[in-house]
């Protein structure tokens, strides 16, 4: 990488607020592995005792920021993360943008919609009769493709993923290798002492710009949909059980379980290992911390953590109060003696 | 669909306990999405508030029922659940039940035993040398079937799932896409500072009619078998580790975690995000709620919640006795403050 | 099986503690499942109880041990159960140790590094441009490796696991199915109500003998690699997310998540379904016990246990103390009662 401190804040839309413009800039990294000439970016507060020892030459930070180490150029930018995002995206690894093409192994079978030119199918990609794949979508090496199931346009659907009949994917939906799309729902009746399988019959129904991370698992409604919204982005390992509806915008990290039947409105966030009950409606701007247990309705947006959820403070103080037990303990053995000593003496003094 | 009340009380075994019998019935859905015209059903307390708004037209209810929305025929029937799966089977989306047949991309080991003329192998499946595969079972595509595997009669082993050497799978054994059974167990021994890897040399032995949903994880047992019983369901992203015996019937949640040599009787139910310690015994009928700890036998059956796992009511209180930590403090200085009153003035109305 | 007391303890280079040497040993099992004339091995306290009612004839266990039940034959050891090892790795099942080969099925991409001699690719296999494989690696059936991703010598890439490009793999590592190495990290940036997606333009750098279980799904970094030591364990259904660095030696078992740019030491131990937050330091030698939740650093050597992580038997006791919160109301109660019957009878006695 060679550019000046000037072409940087060209490339990130940024002003020089400290520095020569001619200085150069060599590479780029993180505040921690940064070296001398690299350009990093201050995107976090809790990164700034970090950035104080930093060895780069040059940092994007937000407009006005004052705390950059002495000899440190700055460039101002509105949003750090994303400026650096635009130098990783000039100067970064070559990107291994896949050309349009069929490997020759591919197995497509009857009644397949789409563009010979316009898509790319890795190595051993199985695309079963009447899909339909938009163009510009990438199936990559071993994905499955099931019967009838559609995507939209400028889909990733990386190596090894599962996706079964009938499924319905928005456009430039991406999801990473080992998920399952559209797996039956877990639903029994118990009848004589075994469990009759209910049929699964309903579909998934994944909609525009939703990510979904490696062997996360989607399992198709009873009846009508399982159903992922606008924009969601969802992280590795996490359940999704039949019927769900997950709103846009939502972020559900890594681990998470959801049960069958559960709703939750636009830009729910749930970090990583929180279950979720069925049945269950979360409205719109709820977040719930790491490891939540989530048994009843949270109509209202705020941040809740613990199990069961309660809002954060009180969450948070939840998880400290049994420590105060042994404190409450000696307090109660000190009052009781002090009673019985009262008790026993109503009147020392008189 | 098309059919009158009279054809639906027919096909589910019901009574028409009110409505006329010649009622069109248009379609079915849930009690939440039905539309006039659907039949709908009643299988579950929980959704009766939902039921009196529902639009359907009408219902298969238990018998006796008598809280129908005015208006809404009634049939009565034995399991409501299962006999809307009756109508579902018959009027739903058409089943892509495959045929018998071999794609021609299938890689075939020596020595596999199967009967070309019954069974279905999926593209690119793998069938490794000795295997032997029963008749009626379906090896969807991508699915990788270890050197003499076995799989008894009407197995559904859905796409991309990896059935590892040796291992043993009943008759009617679904198991669904991503998953993996025979992986080895994880069992290491410390000597000079380097985990030295202990042998995993036994199988997995799935009985008949067990279902195992996507991305479960099932090891192989050091020595012997790690075994799933007769009957038994298990969810999305299990872990079932080297040497656990899982009893007949058990239903095993989402993201439910089993730790090595545990042994379960019948009829256990673990619900989502359960973790269990290795090298226990729990009872038939034992149930534990969603996100249990299980750190020590539970021979009695009953439910039981919480970390370590209590008996259910006991458990749920003590997930509330940490809220009352505040008032205990409140109630603790006020009796300070009038003891100390009282110290100081034993007499005050002497 | 057949072999004498004399020959098992030359296999196990130990020493004949009781029992007569030509006693003959027709097979090995655990002390649980042995049967007369099995040797067992005595490897865990625990397991005392089950070894005194054991039926094997012969019994592997430490110098000293004078605990075995009449009648059955001593071999000291120095470690039974890497001895045991021994005796199943002579007399244990077949392993199905491949030949070198590529089956005709597998795709190779072009500038592949590898000697065809000395690999075994599996069906289906497929080896993306650019990659480079060591000698004697297994890569089986259904596999993918992306371009230009680096494997040393000597590793077992099981069935239908995803490799991502530019990953890079060291000598003598195991992955497990299902495993995905490289998938993106989960970051995002928030603008104008979207998440905008962060490039994620590292690798994964795993180092030599790392054995990684089912489904487990390791992130690539945003920059520079998410990075796993040497000798470090990680069973089924684990999380590492981006940035990463976990040390040598280390035992992370099933389903634990590990969020982004948290650093491990050396020997650190976490057990199940433990969860880590983000940018967090953990010293070597640390050990989480089962579902911890940790939230800060943990410099220290040490066993915690809880949510929030304490060391254990602060941790222990943290779990007790929400059941004593009845005897301290009940306590409460009678102080408060009997303050009453003082304040308003202050001299009872006078």
């Amino acid at each position: 990488m060679k550019a000046t401190l000037e072409q940087i804040a060209g490339l990130t839309q940024g002003r020089i607020a400290s520095g020569d413009s001619a200085l150069a800039v060599t590479g780029y990294n993180t505040v921690e592995e940064a070296e001398p000439g690299d350009v990093t970016f201050f995107g976090n507060p809790r990164y700034l005792p970090k950035l104080k020892k930093s060895r780069a030459s040059s940092v994007l930070a937000p407009p006005g920021f004052a705390d950059a180490p002495s000899g440190m150029a700055v460039i101002e930018v509105e949003n750090p993360t994303l400026a650096f995002q635009a130098i990783v995206d000039r100067f970064g690894p070559l990107k291994f943008n896949v050309e349009p093409g069929v490997h020759p192994s591919v197995v497509i079978g009857t009644g397949v919609k789409w563009n010979r030119d316009k898509v790319y199918f890795g190595a051993n990609a199985v695309i079963e009769n009447g899909a339909e794949i938009g163009d510009a979508c990438e199936i990559h090496a071993g994905a499955f493709i099931g019967r009838e199931a559609r995507l939209g346009s400028g889909c990733v659907i990386h190596a090894n993923v599962t996706i079964k009949d009938r499924c319905i994917i928005g456009s430039r939906v991406i999801i990473h290798s080992g998920s399952v799309i559209g797996g039956d729902g877990f639903g029994y009746e118990l009848k004589d002492g075994r469990h009759i399988k209910i049929g699964q019959v309903g579909i998934v129904q994944i909609d525009d710009d939703v990510e979904i991370g490696s062997c996360t698992t989607i399992d198709r409604a009873r009846l009508g949909r399982t159903w992922i919204g606008e924009g969601t982005k969802i992280d590795n390992l996490v359940q999704i059980a039949h019927n769900c509806i997950i709103g846009k915008h939502c972020v559900i990290c890594g681990q998470v379980g959801i049960s069958g039947s559960t709703r939750l409105g636009d830009y729910v966030v749930m970090a990583g290992q929180v279950g979720v009950a069925g049945h269950l409606t979360i409205g719109s701007q709820v977040t719930f911390m790491a490891k939540s247990g989530v048994t009843k309705d949270y109509p209202e947006p705020g941040v809740y953590t613990g199990y069961p959820a309660k809002p954060l403070i009180e969450g948070r103080r939840m998880m400290t109060y049994p420590a105060k037990v042994p404190d409450i303990l000696e307090r109660l053995r000190s009052l009781e003696a002090r009673i019985k000593e009262l008790e026993q003496n109503p009147s020392p003094q008189a």
